[in-house]
C-alpha cells in the first residue's frame, strides 16, 4: 500500500459531481450579475507582496501565502532580517486589493463608472477547521466611479436577483453605515483614538452578547452601556423618524439619510437596518452590508463602500462599493433543479468490438448532439448501470461487433 | 501622478472584452470534451513541494514558484541549508502531476476507466518574453485505467472535435511512439545510457536542422547520420508496410503496430506520423502527440501515454494517456461568431431621474430577460453610444423623470 496521498492541508479537490454542482451555481450567479450590466475581469492569482501588504487587507494580510523570490542563495537566507524579505509575491487573500490594483493599472481603458464581476479563488493560511478552507471561491461585484447611493442600489438589486435565481429567497441583507457608527461613538463620548478598538468589540455582539461587550469596553475605559443605548436609540429612530429618543439629544440625525434612502427603495431583497453591524475591514467609509439567512448562524456574504482605497494605488480618489458572496457557504444551501435535456448515453462495449469501430459509433452520436461515455461491458450489467446512473448517465446501449450508430437500441436507465 | 501600477512581472490582467472572448473559447472546448464523455475535476493551485519535486515534471520543476512555510523565524533562515527547505508548497507547473496526485487520493471514488477534464491555470517562473507568460491556462484531457489504444483514439477524436468546433479545421496531429524512438536508437547502435541525451538533441531538429543534430550528437560520440537515416527509413516503412528499407535490416517492425492502428482509424482530425517527434517529458511510455497548424511555426498542444507515472503516487500501476491544448496560443487563432440573441440595453439616465426610479426601470428589464447597463447621459450622445457599442451594448434608451420600463423607447445602436 502507498501512504495516503492528500491535497495540501486545508485545501480540497473536487470530483466531477461536485465540480459540476459548483460550476452550475457559479453560472447562475454570473448570469444574474451579467444581466445587471456587470462585466467579468480576471487578475493573476498573485500580486506583488508590497501591494498585498499595504495595510488594505486588515487581519487577512497576516494570512497571505508568500511566494519566494526565485534564484535565492544560502547567503540571501543568512542576510535576510525577516522571512518576508525573501518573498516578492503573495497569493491574494481577497479580490478587493487586486481590483483596486487592476483599476489603477487600466483606468484609461475602463468606463467612468465601471461595474466589475470577479469570480475567483482566494487563499488564506488559516488554521484548518470544519467549513473553513485555505483556498476558497469568492464572487464579488463592485462599482467604481459612482459616489452616490445609485451604486449601492444596483449592487443590492443584483445580489438580490442572484440569490432569488439560486432559490434562496429568504436571504436578507443587514445594512448599516460606518458614518452612523462613528457618529454614535462620538455621541456616546468615546474618544476618537478609541473608535477603532471599540468597533472591534461591538463587532463581537453576536458572539459574546451585550454583557460581554460592555465588560470588554469597560476594560478600555469605554462606557459600553451608553454606546449600546445610543445604537439602540438610532435603531428606533430609523424605524420612526418622527421620534426623538432621549438618548439621542443633540445627535445629528442627517447621518441616517443614506441608509433611509436605501431602506425606502425596492431592490428585490429584504433590507434590515442594524446599527450594531460593524464589518471587520477598516477601509469601509459609508454603507456596509451583510447577507444573512434566517436559518443560518453565520453570514453568507457582505460588503460596503470603500471610497479611499483605490486612490491608494491610483493616486487620485475614486469612489467604490462592492458586495462579496460567500460562495462556499452558499453552495451548500442551493439545490438547483436538474438541467433540462442533459442526456448522457453510456455505450456498453462488447470485448470483441474493435476500438476504431467503437469510436465510429461514439463519434456519430456526439455529432448528433449526444453526450457519450464509453464503457466496457461487465458481467453485472445491473450494477454497472446503477454506477453509471450515479455518475450522470441517463441512457445506455449495448454495442456488439458490426453495430453502427443507427443500429443501436438506446434505452433510458430506469 | 501615481507611479505605474502593473500586475506581477510576466502575468496579465484580462479586461472584460478579453475575459469574455477567453471564456467563450473555454466553453466550446469544455462542451466538446463533455460530449465525448470526459468529466471536469479541480485541484488546488498548489501542491505539496515534495510532490512537485518528485522528478515527474522534467525541466518544469525548476520553474515552480515556491510558497514559503508560515511562521518562519529569522533563526529558521539562518539554519536552512537551501532555500527550498523554507518552502512546503509550490504553484503547479502543469496539470499532469496534480492529476496523478488526484487519482492517487480518490481512486476508490473513481470509475475503473476515468476520463478527466482539467481546464485551469499553471505557473512557471520563465524569463518573461513575447507570447510566454508566467501564469497561463491549460486545457487537459486524460484517460486513466485503459491500457489499449482505445484511449488514444478517444482522446484524438475529442481533440479533433474541439478544434473543429473552434473553427480550426486545418489543425493536424503529429504522432510518434516512444517505443519506436527507443527501438530506433538501439537499431542505430546508440548505447542505452546515451538514449535520453540523444533524444534531447533529436528534439531540436526543427530548430537546428539535420546538420546541427548530427554535429551535436557527434560531440556525444553518437552516429547521428545513422540515427536520422534509421528514423527516415521508419517513416518510409510506415507509409509502405511492404517495403523493407535497407537501413532497417533486422529491425523489429512490430513496434510500429500501435501507431499504424491509430493512423488507420478515422478520428476526425488528420494524423501525420513523424518518427522524429520526441516531446520533452521523460515520463512518456507509448504514443506521443503534438498538435500543429500549417500556418504556425509552433505547436498548439501535445501529449502522450505515461503508464508509469500515476503509480509513483498510487503505489500500483495505472495506465494513462493525455492531451493538453495550449490555450494561450489557441485563443489567438479563434474567431467565434457573435453569440446569437445577446442583447444589451444601455439606459441613458437624465440627471433628474432619482436613483430608486432608475433602478425600478432596470429591474423590470432584467426581469424580462434583458442585459442592462446604467449610464448617466452626457452631452455628446453620439460619442457615448460609440463607446457603449464598443463595450458590447446593442440597444439604448433614454430614461427621463417619470419613465417606467413600458414607456421606454428602446432602439438598436446603429
Amino acid at each position: 500500500m502507498a501512504t495516503q496521498v492528500h491535497p495540501p492541508r486545508g485545501m480540497r479537490d473536487f470530483l466531477p459531481v461536485d465540480k459540476r454542482a459548483r460550476e452550475r451555481v457559479l453560472r447562475v450567479i454570473r448570469d444574474a450579475y451579467e444581466h445587471h450590466g456587470f462585466e467579468e475581469i480576471e487578475t493573476p492569482v498573485v500580486e506583488d507582496a508590497a501591494r498585498l501588504h499595504a495595510g488594505l487587507g486588515g487581519d487577512n494580510e497576516k494570512l497571505a501565502f508568500a511566494v519566494m523570490r526565485r534564484g535565492l542563495t544560502v547567503d540571501d537566507l543568512r542576510a535576510a532580517e525577516s522571512p518576508l524579505e525573501l518573498a516578492d509575491l503573495g497569493l491574494r487573500f481577497d479580490l478587493t486589493v487586486p481590483l483596486a490594483r487592476f483599476i489603477a493599472t487600466h483606468r484609461a481603458s475602463l468606463p467612468p463608472v465601471f461595474r466589475a464581476i470577479q469570480i475567483a479563488p482566494v487563499w488564506r493560511a488559516e488554521r484548518p477547521q470544519r467549513g473553513r478552507y485555505r483556498q476558497f471561491m469568492q464572487c464579488d461585484i463592485d462599482i467604481a466611479g459612482e459616489p452616490g447611493i445609485a451604486a449601492e442600489l444596483e449592487l443590492l438589486a443584483a445580489t438580490g436577483d442572484a440569490l432569488t435565481r439560486l432559490g434562496i429567497p429568504d436571504a436578507f441583507i443587514r445594512i448599516n453605515d460606518r458614518r452612523i457608527l462613528f457618529a454614535a461613538l462620538a455621541h456616546a463620548g468615546v474618544p476618537a483614538e478609541q473608535h477603532d478598538g471599540a468597533l472591534i468589540t461591538v463587532d463581537k455582539l453576536d458572539k459574546i452578547g451585550a454583557g460581554g461587550v460592555t465588560a470588554e469596553l469597560a476594560e478600555r475605559g469605554v462606557d459600553g452601556e451608553r454606546l449600546l443605548a445610543t445604537l439602540e436609540a438610532i435603531r428606533a429612530l430609523a424605524a420612526q423618524p418622527e421620534a426623538r429618543p432621549e438618548a439621542l439629544e443633540g445627535f445629528d440625525a442627517s447621518v441616517l439619510e443614506p441608509v433611509r434612502e436605501l431602506l425606502a427603495a425596492e431592490v428585490g431583497i429584504r433590507l434590515e437596518f442594524d446599527p450594531t453591524l460593524v464589518r471587520g475591514m477598516g477601509y469601509y467609509t459609508g454603507p456596509i452590508f451583510e447577507i444573512a439567512h434566517p436559518e443560518l448562524p453565520f453570514s453568507i456574504g457582505g460588503g460596503g463602500r470603500y471610497d479611499g482605497m483605490i486612490g491608494r494605488f491610483l493616486g487620485q480618489e475614486l469612489p467604490a462599493v462592492g458586495i462579496s458572496l460567500g460562495f462556499e457557504r452558499l453552495v451548500d444551501l442551493v439545490e438547483l433543479p436538474a438541467a433540462a435535456g442533459a442526456e448522457t448515453v453510456a455505450l456498453l462495449l462488447d470485448k470483441a468490438v474493435p476500438a476504431a469501430d467503437a469510436l465510429a459509433v461514439k463519434r456519430a452520436l456526439v455529432a448528433a448532439g449526444q453526450t457519450v461515455r464509453m464503457q466496457r461491458r461487465t458481467k453485472n450489467v445491473t450494477g454497472l448501470l446503477e454506477q453509471l446512473a450515479a455518475s450522470g448517465a441517463t441512457h445506455f446501449a449495448f454495442v456488439r461487433p458490426g453495430d453502427t450508430a443507427p443500429t443501436l437500441d438506446i434505452k433510458p436507465i430506469s
